[in-house]
Order: structure tokens, then C-alpha cells, then sequence
């Protein structure tokens, strides 16, 4: 197949698209930098030194890869670069990794905020419109979020995106319905991928387009089969405090002999993937394709659920560091509980790495191996949900809505 | 109250802010007047002529009206003019019309497509964005539409805003929940009213923002008690294939001797209301405002339904009309029902103007009125949903869903 990857010179975007290239597809990565020149506005760099793109693709080719080729777009900005790249590359399928990841930089300032917003929701109905346009009857495969999830309910599993519900009509009659999960997203980012939704769910309806959108855990783990063939293909290890996920910070952490800093209780459940397995998903869901008419298609992409606590534990027995509550800067549920539906993956053959398998590789491989390129002042979060956080006032005496808590709660945030 | 009108020159926004500055509010309109320049590109007119903005506000003032002021600023675009406005007037209210309002104009390219989609909701989470920034404490009443209501159900009134659904659990238990009722947008203008609820929903629970929606049915009658007070102060009657509604093409065509073109079978029940209503309903709304940590409230803000087929039969016996079937543009069921609560207005005082009583004026002072300024030519809508509509394949020949038809549909599309 010809796969246009979006966003392939990301965390999940360039494993992915090794992945895709060593299945025997023909890859072209399309991104314009910005995770870069996110490093150089925030100061921070991943863990593991990143090549430049030029490098990493050299590379690939010289430990034996099929050649990839790379296009440098702005996809939010340049529609008709985009319209002229399908046009002329006419790919078979596009998986869309080209959004701003991280929830806390989405809150940083109105800016980032904006950003967040205009690239992420321009990035995704462009690339609508340019399918329709071209009449190209492209998959569509995006990378979406746990986190769109919005109300659980007490020993209900979250289903893999629509939700069945009874509604009440005015004569007491009961009608069955299947609709889109309804949303609850804990950040602007988490918003953008709810109107991603949205657009998805109007485009498949309107203009038949095959579209899959994977809601995705937390991914964890830095390495896959081919990152690991040469140091120039290493995946990025982020540790700050906006793009560094949970189990990362933990990783840095102790690896440099810093208590493991847990974000209010550590009560809060999170799902989670390892990096191997995102990419074999991704692969598993180019190969089922919705028909053309379809609605979309939508596949829960994680395999365990932890409450972070637990995870901070678990690193903690690994390498010997302590464990330390700080407040959460976070306007979200102490607690929940929280259960998934995968079925889909599982049943198509993903064979799940389980975290208690994995971390060991993690502490020794990566977090110890680059320890000495850390920069420790970027751990912290310092972003902050609201506007009384920054000021120091707790969210609980902010006025503002408190989160839901009720013991049936089962919010669902994607911690990224 | 100190109130900002965004939109304040448009078919909506004008009579609102003549209607507040009536009651005594200090109004202060901001548009950019894009209205205006759609009519240039369209090279089609409001039926009525439309003053320009200056002197609209000289006449409000010769009939003694309270002086208005207005600042002529693209939301959309210059975020820091938005801060500094709301910086340096610090408004109570903010009523946002600001939004390009016209499904069909959201349907006639790529470029339409993304300019509503980028314009509304561009607008909309800078203006969420900028309350946040400056701390302003200002209730938002936004424009919204019937159309974001999704599925319905047999002998089901669409609530208003939010829907009890029974969510039932793996071991069979069964939570009720109340969630924002699920989207299916008719459009891509529609998709972005959705687009907007998604916003509100999150900067309420976030920010504590004071939000209020109006799910409008489509507005009929172009009068108020103001915009009646002088000719320059009229307001705007479309009656062209994308800007007019469908009533307004029945009278247009009505007035000049043509057949009254029915989309289909006519079939499409609609909710609607009269300008002087919305007007009413902006006051109420403005003088009923959320609590600050409350969840947006939502009003349905429409008096009667009603079917296409069935308006075009009343136009026709006042003015001695014929009607005519021609083939439907939109990708929408051709025949449901439809029943809405709107008790919340009601009870706060809302006194229906109704379509039997209102229509004769309409005609009379309207449609033959001006009659001699019609361009016939922009009588037919020429916008398609789809591809193969453009191509002149029917929508249901062209392999997409079929819009849901089921006995106890009750879709809703706002016919803008």
C-alpha cells in the first residue's frame, strides 16, 4: 500500500511509519517540524537524542529499510499543498498522527491555547475537505484518545466509542439508541480531539469517507523492533513537564534519584499501550478498513489499565526511589475506576507487551543509558488548568464546577 | 447593562441590538461586516435595502433612538483586538452572532467549507479564550441552532439542550444520566454549531464561564418594533438560493407570479420563529443568566413547526400561488417529525407571534413592497451536498448512508 503518514516525524508518527515501511508499504512522511521547534520554544529536548530527518532517513536506508521519502508541510496552513500532494501521490490509505499532543502545553497560555485549537481542528478538516475535493478514496486512520471519553458509570466498561442507550419518550415509551460516546475532555487538547469526532463522524456521513479513529491509552515505552536497529533511528523520550507522560516522569526520575512526584492521590486510573503495540495496531487497522458508506470506525487502542499510584510503586520497587504526593495542577477526579473495551484489537490478533514486562528495559535501556543528557528543572508541570491555579488557589475553591466524582464516576482522562 | 453585539449588522444581530439599546442597555455592535462583502461575491442583495452601518446608527438616533457605537473588528482573526476590546469596555453581556450562518454558502466549495468552519470556529473559541484571558465575568448568549439535535425518537420531544438517557452496565444495572443531546449536523454551517456546543460545554466546566445557548429554529418576518421606526433602520430580507430561507423564497416567489419550489416531497418539518420573538428571546435569555460554575444553559428558541410542504401551501392560498416539487440539494430525510419543548420561554414570558397572523404582513409590506428589486436568477439554490449531487447523480444512487428515514426518526435540520 502507499500510506501517507501525517505527523510522521512525531513519538507515535515515526515509529509507526518504520513500522509501516518494514511491513513492506511504501511510505511517504509528511510533517511540518513543529515537535522540534516545540523542544526549542520550551527549551526541553527528548531523553534520547532525536536525528534530524534527513539522518533518520538515511539510516533506515542503511541498516537495510525500504526507502522512505519525507515532504515538509504545514498541513493546518496549506491546504492547497496538501491538495496537491494527494493529487499527485494519490496514497491508499493516511494515517493523521499531525495534531499537538500534549494536554498541559495546551493549557499554558491563550496562545497555546489557540494553537492547539486552529492547528489540530485546521489539520484534521483540511485534510477532509482535500479528500473530498480529490474524490481520493483514501483510509483515513487517526490517532485519537482514551480521553475523549467522557461519563462512566459503576461496573460499566467504556465501549469502543458508540454507546447504547435507552431514551424515555413522552408516552413512556423506550427506543434504543446507538450514539457517539458522549464526550467529557479534561484539557483544550483533549477538547480538539472531541471536534476531530465531530468532523469525522459528518465527513463519513456526508461524503462516504472511510475513516477509523483510534482512541488511544497512554502510550509508554520508547523503543520498537526497527528504532532499535540503529541509535539514529531512537524514538523520543520526553520527560518534561508538558510532553513527558506520567510513566516517564517516573522513569526520569528515578533514574537520576528523585522521589517520583504523584499528582494529588494518585488515584487517578489510566489506560495504557506500549509503543510496539500502538504500531501494530495501527497496522491491524489499515488492514480493516471500513466499507465506503460506513460510519466511523472506531477502536479502543490500549491494553492495561493503572492507577498512577500504583505505576509510581512500581517503578519506585525497580529502582529504589520514593514516592511523593504534590498537588495536581489538573482540574480533574481524585479517584476513578476505569474499565475498556479492546476487544477488537485482541480479537485481531494484537498480542498485548505488558508494563511488568517491559519497565525493567525502560529504567535500564533508556531512562539510565541517557540520564546524563536530563535537564532535572524540566520535570515539573508547572502549566496549570485554570486561571486560580496559576494564582495558587486550589481548583476546589475556585468556583468553578467540580469535577465529577460521584462514586459511579469513571472519567476517563488521557494523561499525555 | 453594557452589552456587545458581535454580529451586529447581520439579519439577527441588527434588530437585537436595536431591540437592547431599547430597553435601555448600552449596545456596542462589532462586526466585520463580512455579511455585507457575501452579498458581493454572491452578486445577490437583501430584498429590502440595507443602510450602510453609519447610517443605520444616525437614524436609530433621528428617531431618538439611544445612541449605539460600533467597531468594525474580524474576531476570527485579530485575537488581540478582541482582548483589548473586552479590556477597555469591559461589556456585562456578550451576545455573539458572529457567525456566517447559511448551510448551503458552508456547502459551495472547499473554500466555503473551511471559511465556516475556520470563521465560526475560530470566533468562537477566541472569544472563550479571551473571557478566560481578561478575567471578565460577562455572560455569553450565543446563537445556536435546532440543527445540532440529532436522532429522535417516536412520540420524543427534543429537550432543551440536554437528554436522560438509561446507560445500562455489564452486570445488567442501569445508571440514568444526563448528557448534551448527540449531534447529527446537517451541514458543514451545522457541524460547526456543534463544533461551538462542544466549546461551551468544556470552558463552563473549565473556567467557569457564564454561558447560554439558543437552539434557533429558522426565523421568519423581517420586521421589529424598531427596525419599523425608519426605512434606513430595515432589516435584511434574503431571499437568494443560499442566504434566504425557505419561507422568505416562498413570499419572493409568491410576490413575483412564480411557482413556490418545494426541496422533495416538502415533507421536512421545521421548527420556526418570528424576528420579534428572537429579539424578545435575547432579552430574556440576557436577563436569566446562568450561575458562575453552572452547566451552559440551553433554550430551545422556537415557537411553532411546521412542514415545508404545508407553508408552501399557505403562502400559495394568500397570494394565489401555485407550488412546484423540484429535486432536493441536501443529503436529509425527506419526511419526519418533529415536536420540541420550548417551556423555558414560554414561562419567562414569551408571547408567540404566529406564523397565520404575521404571514399577510409579510407578503404585503415585504415581498410586494420591494418586489421590483428582485433578482430572479437568485431565486434557485445551486449549492450541493456532495460530489455526485454536483455531478447530478441523486444522493441516494451515490453509495453514501442514506440519511436516517426510520419510522420514528425525527432528524432535525435547520434550513438556514
Amino acid at each position: 500500500m502507499k500510506i501517507a503518514v501525517l505527523g510522521g516525524d512525531g513519538f507515535c508518527g515515526w515509529p509507526a511509519s518504520l513500522h509501516l515501511a518494514d511491513l513492506g508499504h511504501q511510505v511517504l512522511i509528511v510533517d511540518n517540524l513543529s515537535r522540534r521547534r516545540i523542544d526549542e520554544e520550551l527549551g526541553a529536548s527528548s531523553l534520547t537524542p532525536i536525528a534530524s530527518m534527513e539522518e533518520r532517513l538515511a539510516a533506515w536506508e542503511s541498516v537495510g529499510g525500504a526507502p522512505m521519502r519525507f515532504v515538509e508541510l504545514d498541513l493546518a496552513t496549506d491546504y492547497e499543498g496538501l491538495v496537491d500532494l494527494l493529487r499527485t501521490e494519490r496514497p491508499d490509505a493516511v494515517v493523521h498522527f499531525a495534531e499537538q499532543r500534549s494536554a498541559p502545553y495546551s493549557m499554558k497560555s491563550p496562545r497555546h491555547k489557540r494553537y492547539t485549537v486552529d492547528n489540530n481542528t485546521g489539520t484534521t478538516h483540511n485534510l477532509l475537505c482535500a479528500l473530498v475535493e480529490t474524490g481520493l478514496d483514501a483510509h483515513l486512520v487517526h490517532l485519537g484518545t482514551m480521553g475523549v471519553y467522557g461519563y462512566g458509570t459503576a461496573g460499566m466498561s467504556i465501549p469502543e466509542g458508540y454507546l447504547d442507550v435507552e431514551i424515555v419518550g413522552d408516552d413512556g415509551s423506550r427506543v434504543e439508541q446507538q450514539i457517539l460516546y458522549p464526550t467529557n475532555p479534561g484539557s483544550v487538547y483533549h477538547m480538539t480531539k472531541c471536534l476531530d469526532q465531530q468532523l469525522f463522524a459528518y465527513y463519513a456521513k456526508n461524503d462516504a469517507l472511510r475513516i477509523t479513529d483510534l482512541h488511544q491509552g497512554i502510550i509508554w515505552g520508547t523503543h520498537t523492533d526497527q528504532t532499535l536497529r540503529d541509535e539514529r533511528l531512537i524514538n523520543r523520550f520526553d520527560y518534561d513537564g508538558d510532553y513527558g507522560t506520567v510513566l516517564n516522569r517516573f522513569l526520569m526520575q528515578a533514574a537520576v534519584g528523585y522521589p517520583l512526584t504523584v499528582h494529588g492521590t494518585g488515584g487517578q486510573t489510566r489506560a495504557f499501550i506500549h509503543i510496539q503495540d500502538m504500531v501494530r495496531c495501527v497496522e491491524i487497522a489499515l488492514a480493516n478498513p471500513p466499507a465506503r458508506g460506513d460510519r466511523v470506525k472506531i477502536f479502543n487502542q490500549m491494553t492495561q489499565t493503572h492507577r498512577v499510584r500504583d505505576l509510581a510503586e512500581l517503578v519506585g520497587r525497580i529502582s529504589d526511589a520514593e514516592v511523593e504526593l504534590v498537588p495536581n495542577p489538573r482540574h480533574e477526579a481524585a479517584e476513578n475506576e476505569l474499565h475498556v473495551h479492546n476487544e477488537t484489537f485482541i480479537d485481531l490478533g494484537l498480542e498485548p507487551t505488558l508494563l511488568e514486562e517491559g519497565l525493567l528495559m525502560e529504567v535500564e535501556d533508556v531512562a539510565r543509558r541517557y540520564a546524563d543528557r536530563a535537564d532535572l528543572d524540566k520535570i515539573p508541570c508547572t502549566s496549570t488548568w485554570t486561571a486560580a491555579q496559576q494564582a495558587g488557589v486550589p481548583a476546589s475553591r475556585a468556583g468553578r464546577t467540580a469535577p465529577t466524582t460521584e462514586p459511579t464516576g469513571g472519567i476517563v482522562e488521557h494523561s499525555a
